[in-house]
């Protein structure tokens, strides 16, 4: 079994928490929310990827062909709240990636309350959004979101 | 202070033991092996590589402009096996890394003993460290340092 501090410093090094959004016209405010906390390794670390997986007792494998690792990631808003979120108030991260996890625990904790389906929360949580993983690549600017969620009001 | 479990998480991810060797006239065996054992993170980790050279007591930082990360470094053969080794034979690497640092232990406790400037041990070093980091680069093939030692033999 994984140690609760190992866990914490394979996720500075190689974990990811992200916040991405996608146009979907069935929801009423346009915008659809989508968290995502996950950890990458190289092919030769399946093994290891399985101990996470153990470790936080949710999430799902997946090899990504395109850079060729597998990663561990959890999308579901429960387990996040239940299980991810309080590994790491517990034993927190030292790297600058703790202000990404701060950001995503905090929209977390609104998406929880179903607070992504209000449109002025929604863009509370876009603009904190595009203030974590500023190397990360977007779909859409952040501009081009709220203006999205602009047209939906109207 | 990081929690050594923490510091064996983030080297599953983020280090690398290695052993590089270059053509050196002036030693009797004409290779100098040179061990190095590092954790490099992004420019935005700085704070965090230096909590990891306080840890590990040893080392220095540089800033790599190739690879624009901040990388944590030793190449001293004392530190390396009293402080390097120790820690990770107390708190063990999870990951396909733990091979490397096998080979690499085996290699550091010959070079302690001196044996690399032995030709016999030196071809057996040489061997070890070509079944590390299968994905690195490096400046001479196996058999072109093979083929060096047994020139400067005749």
């Amino acid at each position: 079994m994984l140690h609760p501090w190992y866990i914490t410093g394979i996720t500075d090094g190689e974990g990811c928490f992200s916040v991405s959004f996608t146009k979907r016209s069935k929801i009423t405010v346009g915008i659809e929310t989508r968290p995502s906390f996950s950890i990458s390794l190289t092919r030769r670390d399946l093994e290891l990827v399985k101990q996470i997986q153990s470790f936080f007792k949710c999430g799902a494998i997946r090899f990504s062909r395109s850079d060729r690792v597998y990663k561990f990631e959890t999308r579901s808003i429960s387990e996040i709240v239940n299980k991810v979120i309080p590994h790491f108030e517990k034993y927190p991260l030292h790297g600058d990636k703790k202000k990404d996890f701060e950001a995503f625990r905090e929209i977390c904790n609104l998406i929880y309350r179903n607070l992504h389906l209000n449109r002025e929360y929604l863009a509370v949580i876009i603009e904190r959004a595009y203030q974590m993983n500023p190397s990360g690549k977007r779909k859409y600017s952040r501009e081009e979101l709220l203006r999205m969620l602009d047209e939906v009001k109207r």
